[in-house]
């Protein structure tokens, strides 16, 4: 089946940061790639990828000079997802700077840094504007996120303070 | 005919810089609404809205501690655009952080700050997933852009650069 | 009896910094709740609680885009109190401008990055406007506090640096 | 009538800025004074009056290291209410660092940097926790302002956006 | 002549700032071009532009999420140099993380923002590492800069500060 | 009359900043002298002038990568004193980390960005710690300091705030 | 012997890391004391002790927001030198600022985040301004930390990069 | 064989880090020397070194108040690349402004905090400008980079996300 969206990681790196991309498609069933292209290692392969991938949406995750979702929306007009990555030094805002702050004409979808499952949510959300499976899908998504922070209210209210934290650990 | 973006601004005093969006969207010949309705000072005017609206896009803008994008995000499964409002403090760094952190689960697709035009181009692209007239649009739109900097670096090498400052002020 | 101060999270892994407010409340004897609701995941039950809860004075805590305390004040008319939790990311930056930046007419008393301890004792402080007896544990309090430190100081003269030092490992 | 909220600058150059403070006490009808007492230069004039003022609430405002709100902190058991000045460098973040993390046990409720309004605001909500008359006050208030977003954006969907903005001017 | 540096500007409204490069590559009489060519809505134009380009040293300016002169360095083997721009946001900071934070493998010499002066300078040097006519005229060059200062502090010191000023205005 | 403190420029835009440095020298009767001499484009002519000069305190004002100050302390015992001054970018962040993060061995004395008067009363008080006079002038200033303010508080009862603003003006 | 320096800290936590102030201190044989005085905790005993102090320098540590060298600064006309203490968060920009950005009147002289070594070589090279013996001591220490650097540059020569790296281990 | 490369560190703390510099100047084989020379503790002796040295190309690393690499510019009219080290405090933010900022006359080619490696390969790039041998081995590397992550991102199609995780581990 061919992919619906196209994640593409600036290093291998980030793969543990995106693991969580590809999961969350996983779940809502959305068929999806994942690849290692360096938009400043590999920028011809970067190009190609673009071009040939069937993809509706991509998703862009780097850190530092973080260039690569501006390099895929340069060469596309799908829907651009950038995923600030966190690295060693300056605690992600430079990957969060270098995605964010495109010029006027070529927008990236920013998510917050290291934010990959919601990457992926988002890629859904896109894809389920005209997709009404999706869209049921997501409205179930919402509805357990609910619930799953109810149950652990009512928990709390049941252990008090010191037992959920013993609980937890 | 229905709107298909919604946007809403925290503030008629962001309507200045977002007026950039309406008139991408008119560009492109997208159904669009815009309203002011705050989310700290008109909450259950924001759901109301929310739920009523055909919009398959919302933009929200905001500056400051921006929560209008994630509140909008909060209560609908579209996909939820968020455009960081320079203020007069802080340089925007408070508006772009307030907007992109958002927690697993509820993303906002954050765009640069002030980047009005381009949550607008990015709303067209998401409904152009599923609209072949609008992706040929945007192929027209990505070649104009194009053609519009190869101009203006023709004329730099003509003119030299005095010649085209000078013509520029 | 019925709580006087409410004390929202956003996430049940703020809870362990959180802690620290609840214990405060308890040593002044302030009745207090806990609950986790997340205004991103449960808004109408955040709503819902605002509305019924009976407490005078809320405490909402929140890391990264921390729209939590913003949300609460904006469906309450009593003093809300947020607490910017420190998240993986960004040093807090990003959870104390989000909470601190809020437009005129929604203030949140926003404590320090984590300052759980500090959220309580001002809530304490707050009801203690109309409450002789707290008063007077709160002038009980700050006096025990300079004696805390004032001890130290004296100790240290006692046992020079070194000993000091290493007594406190 | 004795001040039931005081208002300290650490200079007059805060004035023009603090002004929305005591306005906005005014037309909640609260007792307020305002004084000019720098922390750094009048120190113990700072320590007499808050020892003798009667108020229930201090309100302290002072830009760049701004010790002013946390030196008022230190000296009473009355709720302190901090406003980052913003200064003409660091766009106010010095100041906000400077009131907003205070250490334990001598919290600071900080509002937005240059939020004078938000810090008479949260001032009434304070005194409200214990005045049924100012609770209603304030829920007229938030009625207002509610009513007056409605306004506006009622206003921009019949005047649409550029005979709005052109009217604003 | 053929281009010894080619200088590559992401906007023409980075002209201003730009045009300070190819005034000192004048002064040191290397042949330079000018070119607006942005990474992100001409990507193919600039890759023919890079491959055919005879320069030796190639200098990239940019703002904001400042791609081009990585996307330059990772198309040629040349020493590039990055200008981060000053936008109308966040003082430049991010133009300067995404051109200096660059990855492994692909480095940028980054000068400062708004540096454009120093980019040419840095051009000179580096052509100069193989050619001693131009080192005689850094050497020149540094010696006369060493005179300019030493020739104002004279003058300070015979006129006096407050006639210094006013005749400086 | 010999100079007891030697206030250096590393650019003589700094000298409309820094003049306030020799005012308050002047208005405490001290001994002062001031130069332009650039770290960066004369450090012959600044290590010739700190070992030839007389001062018992060096006041070093830089901006950007400010590094003046320190290579002052690098070439003499006598206490420097940093003033980091804001260019136009960066609002004086780079300058103040430039000068403030001195690495262990070779401390700078740093005062606020554009800190010119308060670089000069610190010379002032480090000159007084063996100098009665100097010390009684000090008290002076201080007290003159505290009447000031306390003279503004007053006349801003007497007036009330509009009255106090509009004679400001 | 009275003290001649007298180092105050806001908490006793910060101890580990002003060890090294006293440590220079000995080093160079000046009298000095070290004390737990909280600022916000114990703003009396903190007033107390300055008036009563025979001590010529002060150096005041703090994290945070750091008022500590504010406050003590206000109430002496003696030099006052501030450490920013790295706390949990922020990385010790919060203390930075909250100790450097002083009003104008009041100087507090800023050394590096944790710069507590520097602290007190700068409150030696103070006291050095009138104490010939102190200044030959301070020549000493400049030329065996010469000495110190020249060694280490000369046994890498010798031993090569990972040799030299291997023996640090 | 004469250094054409000299490396220059301000602490031999910043070894480990620098020594990706050395080593790919090694595998280029282009001759370097490293030294430990630091600004602030021995600055006539980077005098001497810098006149002394036949190298071509200057490299400089420090962090904090990292000045080194503008005070080697400040005395050669070689190229000079800084790398900011990350220390303890402040992420390498420190280190970076006080090399990037550079005044106008003396740039600095700033490469990315820790950023060893593209400083060497920089380096290379700028000898290379005559140097056709190292121009081939400078293709070669782009190459093999360009393979590099070929090869990863074949293998990752090959093995899925987990797999590939699993034995990266």
């Amino acid at each position: 089946m061919n992919a619906l969206v196209s994640i593409i990681l600036g290093s291998d790196s980030d793969l543990s940061v995106m693991k969580d991309a590809t999961d969350v498609l996983e779940e809502f069933g959305v068929a999806n790639e994942i690849l290692v292209i360096s938009a400043h290692r590999n920028p011809e392969g970067l190009s190609q990828h673009i071009k040939s991938s069937p993809a509706k949406v991509f998703i862009g995750a780097a850190g530092g000079a973080a260039h690569l979702p501006g390099v895929i929306a340069a060469q596309t007009i799908a829907p651009v997802i950038g995923v600030p990555i966190k690295t060693k030094n300056m605690e992600g805002l430079d990957s969060l700077l270098s995605i964010a702050q495109m010029p006027s004409g070529v927008p990236v979808a920013t998510v917050a840094i290291n934010g990959a499952r919601n990457a992926g949510i988002l890629a859904v959300q896109i894809l389920a504007t005209a997709d009404g499976a999706l869209q049921k899908k997501l409205v179930d998504f919402k509805q357990k996120m609910k619930e799953g922070v109810e149950k652990k209210s009512k928990k709390l209210q049941e252990l008090g303070v010191e037992k959920y934290l013993s609980e937890k650990k």
